[in-house]
């Protein structure tokens, strides 16, 4: 069998393109004792992978030049050499962007297909699901009647944070790019406000006409401007939690928040979410999350764009905002 | 009598000079029922009056123009028309830029010059003292062993968090600007490392070179390429104060900290300090403070200019560093 598989050709200075990687065919790894081959059927493409491209480490070390591409993703044991993994066991797990993966049973988390679909593991049920849980109920704490404002509104966890808070009783603001997205948020997702950033001049004027009393809780997903917004018109005590910096991750130098003092004398406190922190209390979130989305009071949205060679136009989708919610490969077999 | 004041007349786009403030020497002001006439021995020079000159309101509103300069100031009551004053007593509060102020009784604090000097209650038994003490011990939570790094370390505030943090059991690390400073925290202050940001290229590198365990408090005065140097180096859990950015008030755009995100991977904690909301515990904290300049455990530098007329220049040297110690105008009277 044929490993289709994208490995980190070069190292990007400002966005990623098809340039920085490259498309390789070699065969398959059989697996040793206490591996399995697993059929990688979806490829989550999520804006951390950005920095996965840089060199040096942050919260795990950058990918090598000429290593596959990390990624989440999932599929299923094709061929088992561990005693715990039985062939058809779904799985997910950091198995890179390629369509068939070798790699220690350890490595991989077993996931029950027949509660929610295979690809929901990649999402709400996945990382980006934890980390929009644990960040804004363990970061953000927010309190029923506060308000919070959500940056990458429409993304996977932007429009998750929102909803949840919506659940925990509190008045929920986005910023997105665009109408479409915008009229989702209100229209569909029921939030309170929703301010199109690509058409607001002054998002900061917009958030204090709108968002009288303050923001209480800020998640953010963008940083940039928008952070520099959003700090103009904090709560005191409010709560800022850091889950990205989209808008900066394709910037050779990032953006500072100008207005960090602004936190000080709100008497704000800034923390970010890394969700690894938080994999032992994976259950926990998804039992909640899967009761939410049974009761109809979460919404989730896909993106499923079929064929690994899409996977460079894909990952460039999740930084312009071309995508509408959660964005995934769907490896094809024939 | 005739007061003497400094009112401010423009307001500064970068750096504040004489030309925003215009001396004016007026009748003072008879103190009706409930007021007192306090003659002004000492005007304090923080680093927050240059916020105080914007327009707008932080924490307190910024000073109007033609109003008397906002300023802490200590001095004694002279003409008394509150029942709780007496002539003679020391007092200080925001008695503003000038040589006698007609104020509320509500509106000063009573000190006891028979346990210290009457300038300290503007320094160590002060304001900046309770800044240091709450900043530190409250918002930095500093553990024996653990690593604090101070900016501006030789300034009236970084200098006594410091020494606070040595008397906790930390190792203790200041960055200040200049051979002299540095070799006060080192061979007077006993810190552990001193780092001269003027004779430094790379202070990252320096950091990394000098405490290879990582910064666990950074107590942040400066802002700027400071902080983003210290956001290179934070240990797991580290806890960053920001007190000021004294390297930013003169800049019309302040810089952002462009490494913010080093905070989130290391699941560190911004917050500020905002010393009004500790005067209520003023008293635990100045009885700690008045014990360990007793036991000879902290040493307290002022730096007295003698005349009003000195006020514009005195503040200036806050913000190019030329002053070493606490910086205070004494009033001189005939």
């Amino acid at each position: 069998m044929i490993n289709t598989r994208y490995v980190l050709a070069a190292r990007p200075q400002g966005p990623a393109t098809e340039d920085h990687f490259r498309r390789e065919e070699v065969p398959i790894t059989e697996p040793q004792t206490g591996e399995v081959l697993v059929r990688i059927h979806y490829i989550s493409l999520d804006p951390a992978m950005r920095g996965w491209m840089n060199a040096g480490t942050t919260y795990i070390p950058g990918v090598e030049l000429g290593a596959v591409m990390r990624a989440f993703a999932a599929g299923e044991v094709i061929i088992s050499s561990h005693p715990d993994f039985k062939v058809g066991q779904a799985v997910t797990g950091l198995l890179g962007v390629q369509s068939y993966a070798t790699v220690k049973g350890e490595h991989l988390t077993k996931v029950d297909t027949s509660l929610a679909p295979l690809s929901w593991y990649l999402g709400i049920l996945g990382m980006p699901g934890l980390t929009a849980y644990f960040g804004l109920l363990e970061k953000g704490q927010p309190k029923p009647g506060e308000t919070v404002l959500v940056s990458g509104a429409a993304g996977m966890v932007g429009s998750l944070v929102g909803q949840i808070a919506r659940i925990k009783g509190c008045k929920v603001a986005g910023i997105a790019g665009g109408t479409d997205k915008c009229n989702y948020l209100k229209d569909e997702l029921h939030w309170d406000v929703a301010i199109d950033y690509k058409n607001t001049p002054d998002i900061s004027k917009a958030l204090k006409e709108q968002l009288p009393n303050g923001i209480d809780v800020f998640f953010d997903n963008v940083g940039g401007e928008v952070l520099d917004a959003a700090l103009t018109h904090l709560a005191k005590g409010c709560r800022i939690v850091i889950c990205g910096a989209i808008s900066q991750y394709n910037q050779s130098v990032m953006k500072g928040p100008s207005n960090y003092m602004k936190m000080v004398t709100a008497r704000g406190t800034m923390t970010g979410i890394i969700v690894l922190d938080y994999f032992d209390r994976a259950p926990e979130a998804c039992k909640h999350l899967s009761t939410w989305i049974k009761e109809g009071k979460i919404i989730y949205r896909e993106q499923i764009i079929p064929g690994i060679e899409q996977f460079p136009f894909a990952l460039s989708q999740l930084f312009t905002g071309g995508n509408h919610g959660k964005l995934l490969i769907q490896n094809l077999y024939v």
